[in-house]
């Protein structure tokens, strides 16, 4: 029963929790790390480690998809971002990193603003999608809901084997009177590859969003340091809660439908493999990362992290930061060896081990894993 | 039922909650953000946006007040201010301001005390109110329940079409063996223009303000980061509880007089645009901004904030403060477009998009969203 | 009910609030604040203001006791402090206000140690208490329950009208098989001079401290920004929560009595005037106060603070402290007016203050007001 | 019953403490000081402190063991770390406090994972407990789970007395595939000499390691402030809620066995001497403590901290910090007499002063002492 709150007379609020108000509790047998998978599977595609990355230009170009890919992971690129706007993006970014350091964080996010007022040219995204196709890896992009329709035949012509359709916050029924809404029913229905969708916030929307025949659904909207849609919005999604309520949300509608499993992937609130860890055990199946790895040697954006809505035009929700620390390697930054002890470098590696400290060898049987909350 | 709390043995307290506390939730539909209205009507006037200024000296000049109405909100000037007392308010805003750089807020408060230790002078107030009846916006002034009486005729003949009756707390019952309180029905009774009363912080004193025939019933006493009441009264106002309960009691209101709807406006605990939407999802009708506003480069405080609590003569409640940023044009702070992602810029675009995101298009059944509280 | 949680398999513990977590809520009437009275009453001795100074040489002198008296308060010497075991205490804390300066609080926590390993000096004695009585306010002096036997008849003697037997914490039953402890029911019977007794935290020990037959019962340490009892002893006294107990207890004992009303006095949790009021709020007949006094430019400690607890021989619980501002006049700091708007000053104007804003004329009544818990 | 909280639809969490959370509460008689026995005594061996340290080379070196055990305390020898591996360890540890300096943090711990990585020399181990085993004190060593069928023979040949098998989380119930794990039941049953085994942080774990026969358990893994288990593994112990938990373990096995009584020793959470009280309130017969005993002049660390986490390979779970203070007399650290008003020294004789002023005369009595949560 979801725990309700009176803030006034007649007005209730729905109790949520973060991930920084759990913690895992190891109650059972332990095991050797060695002995543990952390593989994940989303419609016919294999992944060694249950990571997605969050598409934005800080740390998706098409060359860090591949690299993600290669380590077993599903890199996403953003085909709304730079890479389908400009020609020479690493060049933007060296600038962009440059103007943060000088002229600090409003002038940086003023860039982006004018950069990504410039169109969106097919040929340059069609480039971009086959230089990942052709790498071997699994090839995934990102569209918003609005441009889903435009974009997506020309993404799956080039290559894209799994479509993000991702908005800040998505639902399953957008009302416009304008123009007509996507309708995500029958766009899905029409594509050839699997569609994951997103972000949400809460049951009725993920289940609403399972039911459009997504392959998975986005939960959170990527809140880390530099989001401020709180602040902006006065909305959201405490990350335990919400990942939790979208695992009852796939379970539910596994029983409806008889065995279709939807899977959750988590999008915001971690900041350490201690979160991951978090993640997963509150239900999720897989993470969908950003800041974390914007410290790789090989994300474009130089040490610097910021999320698609840093860009909007008249009002931005994220600020573009400096990373604390760079310049690791990506494959140190998921498996190790680390020296930093504060779960920031060998994300993956500590994920293992947390199933390990906990006695689970698989990632489906960790959601069961037992929690506390720090009162 | 409100949710009291044993404090101690046979002690009990309410357990309330402010802005900060909730968060609000997407849960069904989306909408775009162009066919929203923020529209707000009290009496016969109608306003674009549900946004009336905090009566501080601070924000509001009568040119200001101009410009806030223009842009589609309501200005209220302090008619016990001092452009009531003194001819060249600027050239004081000015000291001031060089005040609390160089000495400190200690000597800026004292530096308020005796200035408002002048005189009111009723042809100054004549003077500004025409020039704010002149422009041809909706013309709002605020006197204190001690003055209400006396200045009122004055106030209404220069033009005023709301009278805001406003002091840190205001009762239905003001009890004095000295002099013959303010009598709010008959005083109410006695005018001809509509009268906003308050600030309130409970649901019981909002009622007794709602039955003396007030159009609009003031929540809260303005509090942010320059008031003080919590640390000199002890007294606290939990804005999101506070706002709730009003609400609560204009429902009942609504319902004991078969249809008299009268309004809440929220007065503090909002910093950014998401407080503002937090606000109206609370079950607010408006909410009366001063310190988000005082970053505007028409604001007469030039970027200092403080509230009328700041002069009183012994006992002052607010600091004067120095806004971090300033010079931005009141246009670009209500209406965007931004690039600071901090959700202090475009307040009310921001109030739009949130609605949108959550699927409502009109602010009444906004007040309706879901809420988190983050325990 | 006490709110008792499970904080682990078959242990409990009791929630418990400080004057922080409350606030007051206005919900009745207003009241003029010329129409408050503050006035306290404690057997034959009347005061206009409910303020007792706790006993620390930072804050009373004799002349600082004679001033606190004439302004309406009662000031507390501390019979086993400087003042009774050293002839020249104005050059000792000039010293020692040099030192916390210079050498750091751990250099004059030694200093004071090394002061209070001198004998107590009754010729000393005498004459700061003769000093006190000459000046014609009520007298009064601290001692600890260890040398109350030897110390209170020349005390009594010398002029003390109230004697305070104060131990950081204090119960009606100390056991020792070494000496015979003060038997409080006796030595309080033996005595011509009314009797405060504490600290206490809890409804048993006060109910059981009135059952002594003492006048008044202190709750609390004087708990404040210097002392650290809940650091070295892990022993804390949430004050809402004990002084509500206390409270109870004095109804408890009223009624056991048929009608022998014992005083509750907080001491501790107050650094502003908002939590003055909220002491008596929660219960709380008078404040016993120490740190809001030390910025008075009368205190002997010259803007430092610490509690007779810096001088324990061998675990010393508060610190030396320096106090942000000081050298106001102690009147101002009482009575106002003031021009600093955070609750440090005018704290008795505040209180009277808070009591007209809620409706509120004595302070017996005010101990009724509405509560709030912030969650 | 465990207090369960719905995080989410189906999903729950336990609320759970840590002694932050937690506050002695006195509620009885007081006793003198003096007539307080700290004494605890685990299978043969009698201490008289309830102190066991934790088994890292920043504070235990042979030497330091020996003095902790003349002082009345257990010193534990980390048979896996430094004084196992290297010759002159002195050398090394200055060479790591310079590096802590200049190279800062992450450079120190790949100092420690380099110096860990060579070889266990059973000939210096050797030579380690018989230095302490001729000092005349309990002899005691800790091996992880992983080496403690190697080791334990040589061990207790050299002299150990009380064997501890510590791992970051152990469980009764180790599954691995590759390798057979340690089956504690039969290795315990083979030693002659008393086992203290663990950490753990849950009720069943701790009853599962009761029933391998240990005659300790270990509760916690050292949580302090150098320590990173939450960030790396999102694993987390409350530790008010855990020692309460083992503690009801403790009971339930003293049942089922008619009589075996297995101490409960609390590891991690404690920073000052009113933690150490706070310990034992919840349940623990003794504490494990590291990082407060860092600032001894005879810890061989130099005024730096680490746990043995601090050396894993690829997953380090520790920092190495540098303490505020150090180059106190270890005697001085848990005896006193103190000038520092902090609860950094005089640990026991705080300790000692904690139940005096709350009544209890003896550890076992104490744990039932009154606490309440500050909410």
């Amino acid at each position: 029963m979801p725990d309700l709150v009176d803030i006034g007379m007649g007005r209730t609020a729905r109790r949520a929790y973060g991930f920084d108000d759990v913690h895992i509790v190891p109650s059972r047998r332990t095991r050797s790390s060695r002995e543990i998978s952390t593989a994940w599977q989303i419609d016919a595609y294999r992944f060694e480690i249950p990571l997605v990355t969050h598409p934005t230009d800080a740390i998706v170009s098409p060359a860090m998809a591949v690299r993600i890919g290669q380590l077993g992971g599903l890199g996403v690129l953003n085909a709304e971002g730079l890479w389908a706007r400009h020609a020479c993006v690493d060049k933007l970014l060296v600038q962009l990193a440059s103007v943060v350091g000088e002229a600090g964080e409003t002038a940086a996010v003023r860039l982006l603003q004018q950069w990504h007022a410039a169109p969106i040219r097919p040929e340059l995204l069609t480039e971009a999608i086959g230089q990942m196709a052709q790498a071997g890896v699994t090839v995934a992009a990102r569209v918003s809901p609005q441009h889903a329709r435009d974009l997506a035949p020309g993404l799956v012509a080039a290559g894209v084997e799994i479509l993000v359709v991702q908005g800040t916050i998505v639902s399953a029924q957008h009302v416009s009177r304008d123009c007509e809404p996507l309708n995500l029913v029958e766009f899905i229905a029409s594509l050839d590859v699997p569609v994951i969708a997103g972000g949400v916030g809460d049951y009725r929307t993920a289940l609403h969003l399972m039911r459009t025949g997504a392959a998975g659904v986005i939960v959170g909207h990527g809140a880390g340091a530099s989001t401020s849609t709180g602040e902006v919005l006065g909305i959201g999604v405490p990350m335990a809660t919400a990942v939790a309520d979208a695992a009852a949300a796939r379970r539910d509608y596994l029983d409806e439908t008889g065995g279709r499993y939807v899977h959750v992937i988590a999008d915001g609130g971690m900041r350490t493999s201690g979160d991951i860890a978090k993640a997963i055990a509150c239900g999720a199946d897989a993470v969908m990362l950003g800041e974390p790895l914007a410290a790789a040697a090989e994300a474009p954006g130089n040490g610097c992290y910021w999320t698609a809505a840093a860009a909007h035009p008249s009002l931005p929700r994220s600020q573009v930061t400096k990373v604390p620390e760079s310049a690791i390697g990506i494959d140190t930054l998921l498996f190790g060896p680390s020296s930093d002890p504060r779960g920031t470098v060998n994300l993956f590696g500590a994920l293992r081990r947390a199933m390990a400290k906990t006695g689970y060898s698989e990632l489906k049987e960790f959601q069961k894993v037992g929690l506390t909350i720090r009162s």
